[in-house]
């Protein structure tokens, strides 16, 4: 039984993780840790976590799984300086949203004799906005929760009893676990995931050019103006390293979306808007 | 007072404008017709209107305001039937979502001495999908009805008390009244209104064309991907219509969000991308 979690950054999703996972039960201690200290003393305050460490080093040294909850270069930050204090009681997984470098980084520096295991995790949960303050005990209830485990991997019995049982929190969570290859992953995410973000964001950058300056214009737009731009509210401290590490994958979704608008354009007096319509309809049918 | 309302169409807008007046505490008679009478008798059913018209001139003819809720191109056949048979003790108004066209066939037929008065509506309210089964009694509560209605139109005194209390029953249906001019008003839609809507569109073909084989491939994108997709449900019928009669405005929109998309693209791994981001947030902000 996992008895001490380290949570490594308690913005919204790592907040929310503790939060989860006292709301499914967990009975252990869970120690947290976050570069502002005020973030972690919200996630005290709201107990998602017990008490906050002293460093994330040394918290991550005094628990048996460590969840890493910080953007992604910050993630790969850690894992390098972690992999040199944790040995084969530890088992290291994360919540980043791109996956092949990270798990890269798993396959060179972790799961290994002698090593911390590393267990690639991506829930597909989040908020258009961070923080603690607005963590979420059913955050992850109803999602998906992507695992880019690498076959092969070499672990001690007790990392394949901490992976096995870190498994079974996120389901009691109430996550759907699904295995994928990160770089399929990255691929996949780069369609259902990233390329919803870029074009909200872009959809609210070309609207705050237009009607920004007359607020009262938004209301007209009622709700499906907001909800196609409620997105556009997402930082770019997490997207830029998204971008940064799943940049081939993304141009190329873009690339698609504006080809299909420029045939939209074309076609705006021509019955090729219909077949438009239709393979939309058919996307929203079967969903 | 007004006394006798005829609604001409009852999908979702038409039963949802007889639901709202019921619930406003309207008490005069409400009588719908729709073209495949199936959906009237739905209507009747849900207690929208009271009884289905035989056709829509004498449904019209019997009633003091009539509510044109088609699509577009249905708005301006009725209109064109409507002016040879109404006269100065009738209001017509309708809900449709481009306004210039409308708006200058009622110029142009209507609003002189001994015509019917025409009062060209759009409410900003809807759904994905259409249907009088879909219909709301709140579907308008919060949401801003504009009104394009044009100086210098010749009234007799009952259609100027009847324009002045179909205002009021907006509002109290729940509405903000907003007036504004016919030209502005289908520019500014094509931003806030259909701008989205064919973003959506087009996010759903591309998405269908990726995964639409994988339907378990869009749980993966959760809340955000549900909501970027929603609008890919409309229906082509209704839209047709709106992209034949604002064709340069939504052109001009679609543009600019292609560059936009393009902007971001070329700019993934560049500080650029953190002003998009910065642009996006504060539409969000103000909002």
């Amino acid at each position: 039984m996992i008895e001490r979690v380290a949570i490594l950054g308690t913005g919204l999703l790592g907040t929310s993780v503790g939060l989860a996972l006292r709301a499914a039960g967990f009975e252990g201690s869970i120690v947290g840790w976050n570069r502002s200290r005020g973030q972690a003393e919200t996630a005290v305050a709201l107990g998602a976590i017990d008490s906050i460490g002293e460093d994330a080093i040394s918290t991550a040294k005094a628990s048996e799984v460590v969840v890493l909850a910080v953007p992604i270069f910050a993630t790969l930050d850690l894992m390098e300086q972690l992999t040199l204090e944790l040995g084969s009681n530890h088992l290291v997984t994360d919540v980043g949203s791109t996956k092949s470098r990270i798990t890269q980084v798993g396959v060179e520096h972790f799961n290994q004799m002698g090593c911390a295991a590393f267990l690639p995790g991506h829930p597909m949960a989040g908020k258009e906005r961070g923080g603690a303050e607005l963590a979420d005990a059913n955050l992850f209830r109803g999602a998906v929760w992507l695992f880019t485990d690498v076959p092969g991997s070499v672990r001690s019995f007790r990392q394949i009893d901490l992976v096995k049982e870190w498994r079974q929190w996120v389901t009691v969570m109430g996550s759907k676990v699904v295995d994928i290859d990160a770089a399929r992953h990255d691929e996949l995410v780069a369609w259902v995931s990233h390329l919803p973000q870029f074009t909200a964001t872009a959809l609210s950058a070309v609207l705050e050019d237009q009607v920004g300056e007359a607020p009262e214009l938004k209301d007209v737009g009622g709700r499906a103006l907001r909800e196609m731009t409620r997105l556009g509210a997402s930082p770019f401290s997490m997207w830029r390293d998204i971008a940064h590490t799943n940049t081939d994958a993304i141009a190329a979704a873009l690339q698609a979306i504006e080809q299909r608008l420029a045939h939209i354009r074309e076609n705006l007096r021509t019955p090729e808007l219909r077949d438009e319509f239709e393979c939309a309809n058919r996307f929203r049918k079967e969903s």
